[in-house]
């Protein structure tokens, strides 16, 4: 008996028809670069995007042609994630805080055709533009900038498109997008999104028990929406019909405060250094601002600490743990408290929720070390690899590396270590890069550090190995102080000491200004390794 | 560029695996047949539907093959909704409640080879089995009921399978069930869903903004494992790790309200006619049970009274209305309210939750009328049509009709007739055979049942067309009184005539003891047109 199913594509055409339908009088709100606020609706979205789409087509954009942007999170970067896919082009996200070498690099590795470019972000451009190759720049112009010579402006730009142009009929299969890891070795390698891929991770971001996106929610990503498309926020949100807040430039903590109160924000999302600016401003000013009650701040791209968890807690903010990898797409577990948690003491919980969670459905992970996989009992560290509809099979050709990162029986290997409880929750214990091997014991640097995070004086640490003549590697912890607060490097040794093994503890503290980070917020712990190569114990 | 993503299968496999190792300690619970209580788990259901597949390929069953089951819903129905098809075999679900001929009809024309039934379904089965061909007959026993000749118990049967056997690797377009429609009109007409289909009606179901199913639910389907899948429910719930309870035979008001109490039941699902039931017991003994706050109850089957939205909501219990087919597996539409709805008044509110609401995500949704598309008016009727992507494209062959539900540019014609408003929320109006057409104007025959309804002295209504020398048709009121209360004709003709046009109130109101029913629990409408088709006037 054959199945009688409709054969029915999966395409961000699908949904994006969908929302022009249903969710018209819904609003998208910007902050432009002068910090004024712009507001358009779904119905002006979908108008502006067929605009795009259409004006693309009559450009010369064919099939499959890699359209750039270079842009902050607002309504035209979002008409940008639809308007090029709907029109069967692929959206190629640029991550603006690469060197422009990088940036120059990763264009020409995708032959990107045409791009949109922020005019605040013109300067920047000229240095990559002078390295690369872009037959069309569309400018999306701030109200006070000229338009740099030898660009199109983007409002003259969809203009030139019709609204009312049919779409062209895409394959679930089709490319929608590419976007680059920004590995801190080697070059960059890409990964191309499919129609079918974008649409199940809306699906999966939707689910009641992973992010649960809604219509009723008003989400604000201050994750960029050029990393990782923004964790699929903008793809989930047109699904469902949330109102949709977009920060611009403006990611200070007061700023994005501002919005959370002004709009109403019931979401948000972005990398754990973002949270603890905000927590520390909330600290700082506990009433200042009247936020959603129960607000969710969806965390990811490293693992959040306890401490932060808690803290926010303290405001009626919930912090929801997540993680993903730019090849998988993202979203591959997310923690929420099972009904089992109910019964829990309130230290169980908070423990559990430092934890990145559960698969998604569809996603299936298993933490492997030498010996094949670990045993499920939450402390056996493994390398987290992963499978599913939406993980990455292989990078853009050509790529001269990364065929190791699949198993022979093709799963992704994460590179991140892991234990797994017996409820199959993920916990991330660290990069294996960034694993410290002493005396045949492992130490994950992420656990200490987060140990170390708790400490009411300490604003940011970072532990790394440094080669040690008698144990191969040893710890080392490198600790920023909150601005007015001291401590000395025993008093963080007597903090930790109380919850570590012995051999866990940092054999030195030292001081510094800052953890140097990588474009996606992320400790470049590589340039802390180098620093202190030669540290003498 | 071509997309770099995983070849991955959405196959209920990858749900059935996933659900093993996440929620192994969640509970299935089931009502036996002589009212105790079983519970089982998820480790239960895992190693159990892993032996049901062993034993079904050790008994030679081969991809493909039909296996039926003719059982009430409990926790081995559950098991064989998995094991048969993750053991590549197509699962059949028989609907006990038509008659043994038609079951036997629609078994021989699946061309089931093994059938599951129920002991206490063996009287009906031995009807059936005279006019039907099944190789091996695998019966569910109750405590105390011997086995019938010729058949293999359940659990032995069970014990022949190895739950370490692997699992056959299966691909989304692999054929997962079979469906038979049961229209008042033709033969019995059959729907084939593939792995794909289910996967995503799961995904679809679990989504926050359409039924919300989730971990932290304990989900009890009223309606039957033989409906349209119990609407996909065991699917989704499965998917998310849901406590499930099911009733067994036992779907009495009072039975129902003792499990949702005692289970802490959070979500049913089930037809108006046994809402209404429920809604009489909780209103006759309020303060009795001490149900779950704001437990949803997800109707469908047939357009939900206002008067029952509101009935439910003053006991605390919110009605979830949605719309669906065996042709659309089935979920359609799902009534939650936007955010909009904050400001509407109460009224506003209920008559929009008395809508069936908007499409899912990857469904499409039309009205037609002779002249095309109806406009998105709230008043202008249409048959509705939908395409998805888990709507069927054919019936199963051989089938003489059913060519004409599908529109020749691809939609499938639901034979319910509808208006859209301008949010794009659906709401039934009548079925297009039960429209009463009067000197030229259309009459929904839904609307005024539903208006009758909300008076206080009666049970139920229907609303039909009959003959009439001057207009065509005019309709005809057939009601049922509450026990104990009286009405006239004269008071429900008074009560209607102030929320309808002159020309839709009906002509005459007859009072009947019990609206006749289809097996799905809808009103048989063609029965009583055939009773009242010489009535005078």
């Amino acid at each position: 008996m054959q199945p009688t199913m409709m054969r029915y594509e999966l395409t961000l055409t699908s949904l994006f028809r969908r929302a022009g339908e249903l969710y018209a009088g819904t609003e998208i709100v910007s902050r432009n670069p002068d910090k004024s606020i712009d507001r358009k609706t779904y119905a002006d979205f979908d108008r502006r995007a067929r605009q795009l789409a259409s004006a693309l087509r009559r450009a010369g954009m064919n099939k499959g042609d890699r359209v750039a942007t270079l842009c902050w999170n607002h309504h035209a970067h979002l008409e940008a994630y639809f308007g090029i896919p709907i029109a069967a082009g692929v959206l190629h996200t640029l991550n603006l805080r690469l060197h422009p070498d990088e940036i120059a690099f990763i264009a020409t590795h995708a032959r990107d055709r045409f791009i949109i470019v922020d005019s605040v972000l013109w300067p920047l451009f000229e240095k990559v533009r002078a390295k690369a190759h872009f037959e069309k720049v569309i400018v999306v112009r701030s109200a006070d900038q000229p338009l740099p010579g030898g660009a199109v402006d983007y409002e003259a730009f969809i203009a030139t498109g019709d609204p009312g142009d049919p779409l062209p009929a895409l394959s679930e299969d089709d490319a929608l997008g590419v976007c680059y890891t920004s590995g801190t070795t080697g070059k960059p390698k890409g990964v191309c999104y499919s129609h079918r891929a974008i649409a199940l991770h809306s699906l999966a971001a939707g689910l009641a028990d992973t992010l649960g996106v809604s219509r009723r929610d008003t989400v604000l990503p201050v994750v960029p929406m050029f990393h990782a498309n923004a964790w699929g926020l903008p793809f989930a949100c047109v699904m469902v019909g949330a109102k949709i807040v977009l920060p611009g430039p403006h990611l200070g903590a007061a700023d994005l405060l501002d919005l959370f109160e002004r709009e109403r924000v019931t979401m948000a999302a972005g990398v754990p250094t973002i949270w603890l600016g905000i927590l520390q401003a909330l600290d700082a000013e506990p009433a200042r601002y009247a936020l959603t009650r129960e607000m969710r701040m969806v965390v990811g791209g490293a693992a959040a600490p306890e401490s932060m968890i808690r803290g926010f807690d303290k405001h009626g903010l919930r912090v929801v743990h997540a993680w993903g990898m730019t090849e998988t797409a993202p979203l591959g577990t997310v923690s929420n408290l099972g009904p089992d948690a109910d019964a829990w003491s309130d230290d169980e919980r908070y423990a559990q929720r430092a934890k990145q969670g559960i698969a998604s459905p569809f996603i299936e992970l298993r933490a492997m070390s030498d010996r094949g996989p670990v045993p499920r009992d939450g402390t056996t560290p493994g390398e987290l690899e992963v499978r599913g509809a939406w993980v990455a099979a292989s990078y853009v050709e050509p790529c001269d590396e990364g065929a190791d990162k699949w198993t022979d029986d093709g799963w992704f290997r994460t590179g991140d270590v892991v234990t797994l409880d017996a409820s199959g929750c993920v916990k991330i214990t660290d990069r294996t890069k960034d694993l410290i091997k002493s005396g045949g014991e492992w130490i994950s640097s992420v656990d200490v550090e987060n140990l170390i995070i708790g400490h009411p004086a300490v604003k940011e640490a970072a532990v790394i190995a440094v080669p040690h003549p008698k144990w191969d590697e040893r710890p080392l912890a490198a600790v920023v102080v909150k601005e007015g607060a001291t401590v000395t490097a025993e008093a963080l040794r007597a903090f930790v000491a109380a919850k570590l093994a012995k051999y866990q503890v940092p054999d030195a503290f030292v001081f510094i200004d800052a953890i140097p980070k990588t474009s996606t917020g992320k400790f470049q712990k590589s340039e802390l390794r180098e620093r202190f190569k030669n540290h003498v114990w």
